[in-house]
C-alpha cells in the first residue's frame, strides 16, 4: 500500500486548485506535459455535479491547442448540465506501472495524468461544430476523417460538442523504481521493482458487411506498431 | 463521431440515479457484470465536489464483497473530503476497442463501465484498516500481502481507508462491431471494424537495490500470461 498515490494532489487541494500559470518558471514544461498526457490518452473521465452529487463517466475527447473538445448527444443529461456552463472536471489517466515494494507500505503506482479544470462551452455555429468533431475524431481514430463518410446535416444537429480551454490544469505523474525505507532497502528480502503496464491495440476486426478481399487501411493498421 | 458513446448515460440521468436493486430481474446479472468490471479495472476515478466544484482523481481500489475500500494519505485533501462523509462517485472503465464505421457519426468504443455512488465511511478500527489495506492491495498486487514486509502501526496511522457500499451502482457497455446507417452498410465503401485494445503487463524491472540474481517472484511472473 501506498500513503503517496494517485489520491493525494496537493496541487488539487481545496483551497488552491493548480493553474499552471501560476507555476510561470515551470510552465513550459509542465504545458508540454499536459499536452503529451492529453495526447496519449484514449478516453478522460468527465466529472460534473447534478443535484449537488458527483457524477464521473468515461468520454472521449480530443485537443487542438489549449483547447480540450467533448461531445454527446444532445439528449445525455450529462451533457445537457454541461452545456449550461457548470463546472467540470476533466481527467485523463496513463496508467504505466505498478511499483512493487519490499514493505506493503511502499507500494504504488507508475501513472502520468492530467486534471482540467473549467467551465465547459458549448460549440453552436456549424463550423465551429466540424472543427470540434474533426478534432474528436483526429484523437480517437486519426485518418477516418478523411476515410470515412462525412457528417450530414442531421448527424451534426443530434450531436453537442463542448470546449474546454486548458487554463486551470495541472498534470500529475509517478516515475521510476519503488522508494523503500532504508531498513528495509538494507535488510529486506522482499522482490521490488516495476511492472510495466501497457495499452496494445490487437488485430483488426472487420465488421461482418465488410467484404472479406478489404484491405485494413493504413490508417487503422499503422496503429498496430 | 457518435452520439451514443461512453457520454450518454441513462442509468445516470440527473433524476433517477440509476440502483442495481430497482432492476430485480436483471439485478443478478448486472451484479456479475458490475463485480467483474470492478475486478479486471487496475485504477478507477474517485469524484468528489469540493467548494461546489468537481473533482476526478484516479485512484487505486479493491472490491471484497459489495464494499469498495479505497485509501490515500491521511494529508490527501480529496481523502479528508470524503472521510467527512460527502457523496462520491467512483467510476472504473474498461476500453476494449476502437469502433470504426463508415460514417463519422458512428464511430464508438468498445468499453465496458462501472459507476458507483454513495457517501463513502471511514474505516477506522485496526482490524478493519488491515482488512481495506489487504483488499485493495490483493486487487493492485496479488500475492504482495503474503510476500512484503507488512504494515506497522506508524504506517497504519498515515493511511486512511474508506469503503464504499456496492448499493447504487450501474454497469454500462458497449460491446461487437460498428452499426452502421443502411445506406452505408449497402453503398459505402469505407472500412468498418473494431481495433481491439488491452492492457498488457511488460517485463519486470527490479529496483536496483533487489540483488541481481533474485528471481521475479511467481505472484508478479504470473501476471505476464
Amino acid at each position: 500500500m501506498t500513503t503517496e498515490p494517485m489520491t493525494t494532489a496537493p496541487a488539487l487541494s481545496s483551497t488552491a486548485r493548480s493553474t499552471l500559470t501560476r507555476k510561470r518558471d515551470r510552465a513550459a514544461s509542465d504545458r508540454r506535459a499536459l499536452h503529451d498526457v492529453l495526447d496519449e490518452a484514449l478516453i478522460c473521465h468527465l466529472g460534473l455535479v447534478l443535484n449537488g452529487s458527483p457524477v464521473v463517466l468515461p468520454t472521449g475527447f480530443g485537443r487542438d491547442g489549449d483547447t480540450l473538445y467533448l461531445h454527446g448527444s444532445t439528449g445525455a443529461s450529462s451533457l445537457r448540465a454541461a452545456e449550461d456552463g457548470v463546472d467540470v472536471c476533466v481527467t485523463a489517466t496513463l496508467l504505466d506501472g505498478i511499483v512493487y515494494a519490499r514493505s506493503l507500505n511502499n507500494h504504488s503506482m507508475n501513472y502520468r495524468s492530467a486534471v482540467v479544470h473549467g467551465r465547459a462551452r458549448q460549440v453552436t455555429d456549424k463550423a465551429g461544430k466540424l472543427h470540434g468533431l474533426r478534432v474528436l475524431t483526429d484523437h480517437l481514430s486519426p485518418g477516418s476523417w478523411e476515410h470515412a463518410r462525412g457528417v450530414n446535416a442531421k448527424e451534426l444537429a443530434s450531436v453537442t460538442v463542448l470546449a474546454l480551454d486548458l487554463a486551470e490544469a495541472s498534470v500529475k505523474m509517478r516515475t521510476g523504481e519503488p522508494v523503500d525505507e532504508p531498513e528495509d532497502v538494507e535488510h529486506g528480502t522482499a522482490w521490488a521493482g516495476v511492472l510495466p503496464v501497457r495499452t496494445v491495440f490487437g488485430a483488426p476486426e472487420p465488421a461482418a458487411y465488410v467484404p472479406g478481399e478489404a484491405p485494413v487501411p493504413d490508417h487503422v493498421a499503422r496503429r498496430l506498431s
